[in-house]
């Protein structure tokens, strides 16, 4: 069997990290060697993990690949660490500012780079089905319908408008419906209507595990390639 | 302009042969110069047709392909003409014997050919996006529900059975459920469901009509064609 | 066998007129014994109806119930002649003035009135499940999805604002979205969404016969009624 | 404030028995004053919990409600010890014998009694509304269709078949399909379908947590109430 892959999770005290540090734990195959965060987590937190503050980054050992679930404040020492190292980044960090795109795009010639919105298997296979289904269906009306809890602020989400590019990338010109609902993890429909007939595409997330576990198969397939700019469908 | 494309439709008088022929009315790019049956409809039917019993079918005049929505029975004479004719067939009539398809194959040689089971537009893209999905979820369940009008006797439906060798072909094991009740057209859901999240695609069919029209769009497509056994994927 | 019940249909020349017509003149039980238009139809529509123009409304013979799917200039000619003959009738003509309504209200001390924006046997069964639900669910969200074809003008459709009356009679305080596309004949979702769970209650028309088919309905069920104004609920 | 109802959970070790206790930790309305199962829990459950075997059940303190999650074999002993304190048992045990009911029924004259299958709100919603769309929609075709985990071994669900019996008293008559997909917590789809029109009532549980939630409300409610026999509808 081979070692387990050495994983840096940056971002570990937040929502996505702690559910990252979570799953990865009930792996075989992959190991987190260190638990990177700006603010400090309490001391039992310490106590189980391999941590170290972020002013701490360049002391931490050697790993196969980062996982960046953190702010795009965070992202440059992450990602300068990364470079230093020659060693894969993941990140699902959003929001991030032009000059911060630019710097992974530079980066990318040294090592591989993935940023993802979503990283469920689910989203970016139907991401890929909307852009077959519009370049044929062109013609007809395309209507994007996501659904999430309540508490989400932003409208269309970030999911429903990537979708919305790829169906744009077909050829179709989507227009987007929201709904903000109880507790409901994330709901994704894109729906081409035309002549007598409707073709629903939808995707439906029950358990925010599967954006920890779609991050963690990324690192897995990013650890050892060639450096440049991956996307998650590359994954396909 | 073009001259409109000569169409001789065979089952002129079954239910998709009618709505062929009221649709084909309605458009300027294709012509009906000849209506086959094997049943002699009634006069005020004939008196508004290029109308031909099947024992005349030699006396057809020039026509540029046909449409075949009869029997099995009924499919070898029609066949033959265009085979003589060097005009391609467009055949959506199901239940073929073993010979059949084989005399299909040969006719293909000298002649375009496209069978299909079912017309629609939406109905082949979602074969392609099943496959697709197939092949990246082939480790998720995948289970196809399809409902029809409680007249419909057969179940799972043709075009079920036929998106199931689609995700079989991905690689995924289909299951089948079947509902019918009231005059619903044709619905087909292909679920595939992982851990925490699921994608549904969908197709609704709420006229008939779409049946006819995407056969009528076949013939056109298929008229000029290399000789060849063409599937309606082709086509996207 | 009862005699069938004789119908004056106003508005004859309209989409729902023609769908009236059509319907019951497959039906024993009643026999269209006026049609009523203020726009004179072609000679060969007047010469197989018993067709009477809107001056000559009080020529019309003996009728059992009016059924009026006019405009709302045209309700107040049809309302006096019931209320003279002492007839019921059917209204499907939306966007009355405040005044119609209360001589709507006035003429049902004298006879039967049934006043609807949406006819169908589902959308009137939708209507008291979705009121119910919101008894008990008022403290869960509460949204409201409608789906119509895009040359539907308004939104959200006069059936989910109705819909949306019932939640709000409930308890619950709704919210709209609206799509428009393809040729949908009508669609409506009342989602209530709670922790961990959720209702949705979706009423699908795949036809516009089941509006005619509503209307017909009413008009048998309020032939013979007690004056009053009634809902079609009460039908239930 | 009132003081919180005292509950006792039959049961504690299961998987219901463990969502109970972590949910009621949470609320101030009740206090979880035993917690009894057949199997002795490891040390550390014991040390947190008042925790008793079922050999020492008449040992345990003055409580308000029972609330049974067992195995048939253990109702027995518990039902005992409620009428004995005169106090309200909730039950979600299932597989009960003939002669388990009986009991039940004649415990009901001395303490409340209340026994269901499902204890999610929106489950005992849907079957409210799915009986009186019956009663109105009796000639429209009826399905339910219903989606579990892939490691449910039963199928029709015990939901799917208690909504049948509502559907049935309404005076609809249901068939059923099963799926079992991934790790789906739980969805029923009643469906009726009459010419051109169709209504879909909807459940989807995506967290188990409403079932425990459920069974700590209907202990709330049945808390202080007369002798009888219960249902979960009688709390709407």
């Amino acid at each position: 069997m081979n070692s387990p892959i050495r994983i840096l999770i940056h971002g570990a005290t937040g929502r996505m990290g702690q559910a990252l540090l979570r799953l990865a734990s009930g792996r075989d195959d992959l190991q987190v060697v260190a638990a990177v965060s700006r603010g400090k987590p309490a001391q039992r937190v310490i106590d189980r993990l391999p941590y170290f503050a972020l002013s701490e980054l360049h002391g931490v050992p050697a790993f196969d690949v980062a996982i960046d679930f953190s702010l795009p404040a965070g992202l440059d020492a992450v990602l300068a660490l990364c470079v230093e190292r020659g060693v894969p980044l993941v990140s699902g960090t959003t929001g991030l500012a032009a000059s911060q795109q630019l710097a992974l795009d530079a980066a990318a010639s040294r090592i591989p780079v993935l940023l993802a919105a979503n990283f469920s298997l689910g989203v970016t296979v139907l991401g890929d089905l909307v852009e077959r289904a519009a370049t044929v269906l062109r013609a007809w009306d395309c209507d994007i319908v996501e659904s999430h809890h309540k508490h989400k602020l932003d409208a269309p989400s970030g999911t429903a408008l990537a979708l919305g590019v790829r169906a744009e990338q077909g050829g179709a010109q989507p227009r987007y419906a929201s709904l903000r609902a109880g507790d409901i993890v994330g709901e994704h429909t894109v729906q081409f209507t035309g002549p007598g007939e409707r073709i629903e595409l939808v995707h439906r997330a029950t358990s925010r595990d599967v954006f920890a576990h779609g991050a963690l198969h990324a690192a897995v397939w990013l650890a050892g390639r060639e450096p440049g700019r991956y996307r998650l469908r590359d994954m396909l």
